[in-house]
């Protein structure tokens, strides 16, 4: 097959959205767009950002779900993506699980896939994802929150990070068996196939002061909002929300440690003036999404974590280049 | 360096494009539009589309060059790029380099760098660039041509397939060298640092019935028309544009194949009714562009490649997945 082949056979599907007027196939896509967008852009690379015998649907899945996190932080609303694809060859049974994996969940929140690039070379996916901002609603950035602020988390933390330990480590009889089985199925689940908080993120445009996603581990990304806002926070460590997955499979410090510094969660976190509480929890509970409270900014610069009446020091993050 | 360190010394710049209403730095970036935007995305692999030993600000120039000359080949006019860098090392020289050569193009158009990524892996460089349609002028297709039209083409062909030959071939004394040196330094010239033809592209929108931009060779390149236009073409080969320096090179013979299969001249192709062809060569004057008519649009499929009376066979461009 050559690379137009692969194209039409797994990536060319007719565009249902009327305002994509030129999709995959010309030069460049044509789109019919009124107002603001927001675009953002990501690469996995295989051996740094998911493991070699990952199975493809779940490449598929996470290349684009990190793209929809970052559009879900900004409060946007997900139209489109492009692909870029490099392979080191065309094998039909991997391109068809990873385009299953990619579309199953561009279709889950309406993205249409409207162009890309196909090329030899070793293994990794670049996904731009565009969206726009119905209604006319403000983008939340990680600039604006202010002293007072609450500070809150979706979902649970380390779960992903939780699960990417235990493939790590876990002896490799097939690949399949690595990343399916197991008793830590579910924190494996969380680290191949992230859910971007997109609703949650276009519910809080217009309520949160700033967002940012979970992609680097708590530290690491509220130190992005405090560095941008040019303030700091005091997080209560003990209420971080730990699944029960978690806590079974690595026991409550370790679960901890491993929500404070694990990347890949992919949740939001963001800020609130406490006056805007209630409309947070019956704007988050309209969409399913669960939320906890977990500190407050200050207008001190840095972040005190504290357990148990002490200050402690996570690890940083990952960062790709230290 | 961490990534963020890299992004901020080499990538951040404060935006001087007021439709950026937020650039580099937050989960996303945020563009005003109005109208219709082209989106093209293309990937450069370390190995595949340029040598290990390029120099890197021919890398920075050329990742974004390719994505222009795809606006181009739109119609459209560039606006903003985003840039998803995966580097095995974060050298300064290397860095500061690439940069200064994809600044050089992107601010000799006016294009905004709003978003990237940067991560560790083999070296590939992803690019999307985004463009609009000022005044409301119509996106350029490859599926206009009609039976009857004129076939042009921009420039000279030949030259960057001449130039990568010659590099190929060259005794590697000191990479510089070898891609700086040399009688031949006007065809790797051309390699290296494709001038993508954007005012051009912009000058036949409303005037061209079809266009694409030439970066797997005119024989493969030519076929998407026809393909997307339900038609073929016949083309005298000796009206070929060829460069002075190509024919010094590498004689006539040669220098028409490369013409016909060589890649990466990044010119346009492009179809109008015979009754534009005094239009078409104001245009094109108007922006300095050599162009040259080199057949017609038939309505029988194929493309029939004619040489002193003789119809030939082109070898087929470059495809990736061959």
């Amino acid at each position: 097959m050559n690379e137009f082949d692969v194209i039409r056979r797994y990536f060319a599907r007719p565009p249902r959205d009327p305002d994509v007027l030129i999709g995959v196939g010309d030069d460049a896509a044509v789109l019919s767009v009124d107002g603001r967008i927001a675009v953002t852009v990501d690469t996995l690379v295989e051996g740094v950002h998911f493991l070699p015998d990952a199975p493809p649907d779940s490449i598929g899945h996470r290349a684009l779900a990190v793209s929809l996190s970052d559009l879900a932080a900004m409060g946007a609303r997900p139209r489109w993506a492009t692909l870029a694809l490099t392979l080191s060859d065309a094998d039909a049974a991997w391109l068809e699980s990873f385009a299953r994996g990619f579309f199953g969940l561009a279709d889950r929140h309406g993205v249409t896939l409207v162009g890309g690039n196909l090329t030899r070379g070793p293994l990794a996916i670049t996904v731009e994802a565009t969206g726009d901002f119905p209604g006319g609603t403000s983008p939340l950035t990680r600039g604006g929150a202010r002293s007072g602020d609450d500070v809150y988390v979706t979902g649970t933390l380390g779960d992903a990070a939780g699960g990417l330990e235990r493939l790590s480590v876990r002896g490799g009889s097939s690949a399949e068996g690595r990343h399916e089985a197991g008793p830590d199925a579910a924190l494996v689940e969380r680290y191949l196939r992230p859910t971007p908080r997109v609703d949650a993120g276009r519910a809080l445009a217009g309520l949160a002061t700033a967002a940012i996603d979970l992609s680097d581990g708590l530290a690491s990304d509220l130190a992005h909002i405090c560095d941008a806002s040019g303030c700091g926070a005091e997080i209560d460590v003990e209420a971080l929300p730990l699944s029960a997955a978690l806590v079974a499979a690595f026991g409550t410090d370790e679960g901890l440690r491993l929500a404070l510094s694990g990347g890949d969660d992919y949740e939001l976190c963001f800020t609130a003036p406490p006056d805007a509480r209630a409309r947070i929890a019956d704007a988050l509970a309209a969409c399913g999404t669960p939320v906890r409270r977990i500190g407050r900014i200050t207008d001190r610069k840095g972040i005190d974590w504290r357990r148990g009446g002490q200050s402690i020091s996570p690890q940083a993050g990952y960062l790709h280049f230290e």
